[in-house]
């Protein structure tokens, strides 16, 4: 069985993708939680882990680091993985590489910090022009495919890797065009979603470092998260 | 027949990625050069790129965006974009999508510019930290699977995503391992990589915001460009 290293789920969007894709999927794996903790987490994460970042697949003597390796090494033995029709896989993995390697600004100013919720200091022009993308990519998806998700019928690593944006839209209030913000609202109540939420306000242990992130970006108006 | 859409040889390190692959794999494609201008390149880019990125790989009806896409894309009909060993295929993605959405200061700070040579102004604690992490990952690959290349006997996507760094190291003077140095020298000898170079060398098309890059870097000491 896959063992899949995981961080906080209030704070990790990088091991969400990966989780949220395999629960949707039915993918049996061994849930290895590894906290962040003030910082001191690389040496920690090292010991399984590469890069010292999470997510993490250990499968027998392999290990694939890397939320995309991991999605792409699991697609190998799971066609489910990506759409079965050939143009909606080819547009799901380039909007899949797009957030990996794109976004920097919505990723850097709105972190993932499902328990909160902060009313924004300003959109900044580079998370507005993120936004836009954003509003324009999900646009084309779900028109393109005929919805209900990005690519078509059903839930695959494409949608995945845009769950945690949908926790950063209810977090900090960000607003997309109607379509777009159903769609937020979808993958908040896909099954796999809301265990990850309720288990990201149950955790007790928090990360300072992920925590200041919440003032830079905006006010704290709310904290549902466990005490 | 694909049709690829790159930006300058001098400066673009996206467009080589999937250029190098094909070329080396022999794949065949129709380049469609459409150059960086002063910054007036998003427009221009966004008639075929959705992001407005290069590269971008059209392939009849189909537009496939990001070189990590364009990789799996290529790779589904041609089974030479990975190595054949499950192991060290599983490692080759993790390495690929580590570079893919890493390596930041690496990429920031050392932009891709085959024909200058630069003497950095110094070294900053994130760049050494990748060049660390570099010369690791590149030793863990070679001796994994025995060289010459990465993942083993034959050139594969991993190595085309490490095309970009073999240039950087050379503008830029940065020193590695000796066993990590000899590698990005073999992929400066791979025929599609010299290519690469000599067209790079012979453009007159100039980027004044890639340019402007060099002095951020360093001090500019050679310009090998034609004039």
């Amino acid at each position: 069985m896959y063992a899949l290293y995981i961080a906080n789920k209030n704070y990790s969007s990088w091991s969400l993708r990966p989780w949220v894709l395999l629960k949707t999927l039915g993918i049996e794996f061994d849930e290895r939680f590894v906290p962040f903790l003030q910082g001191s987490s690389y040496e920690e994460f090292r010991k399984f882990s590469p890069t010292g970042l999470v997510p993490c697949l250990v499968d027998g003597d392999l290990t694939v680091w890397d939320s995309l390796a991991i999605t792409e090494y699991v697609a190998e033995d799971h066609s489910s993985v990506w759409p079965a029709d050939r143009a909606a896989r080819a547009w799901a993995r380039s909007a899949t590489a797009e957030m990996h390697s794109g976004f920097s600004a919505l990723r850097n100013i709105c972190g993932m910090n499902v328990g909160v919720r902060v009313r924004m200091h300003e959109i900044s022009a580079a998370l507005q022009a993120n936004l836009d993308r954003l509003d324009e990519l999900w646009g084309e998806g779900l028109s393109r495919f005929g919805g209900p998700f990005l690519a078509g019928e059903t839930f695959t690593a494409v949608d995945a890797f845009f769950c945690p944006v949908a926790f950063r839209i209810q977090t900090y209030g960000l607003e997309l065009g109607e379509k777009s913000m159903a769609y937020s609202q979808r993958l908040l109540t896909v099954p796999a979603m809301k265990e990850w939420y309720q288990a990201g306000l149950a955790e007790t242990i928090r990360d300072e470092p992920h925590d200041a992130e919440i003032a830079l970006a905006g006010t704290l108006m709310e904290d549902l998260r466990a005490v």
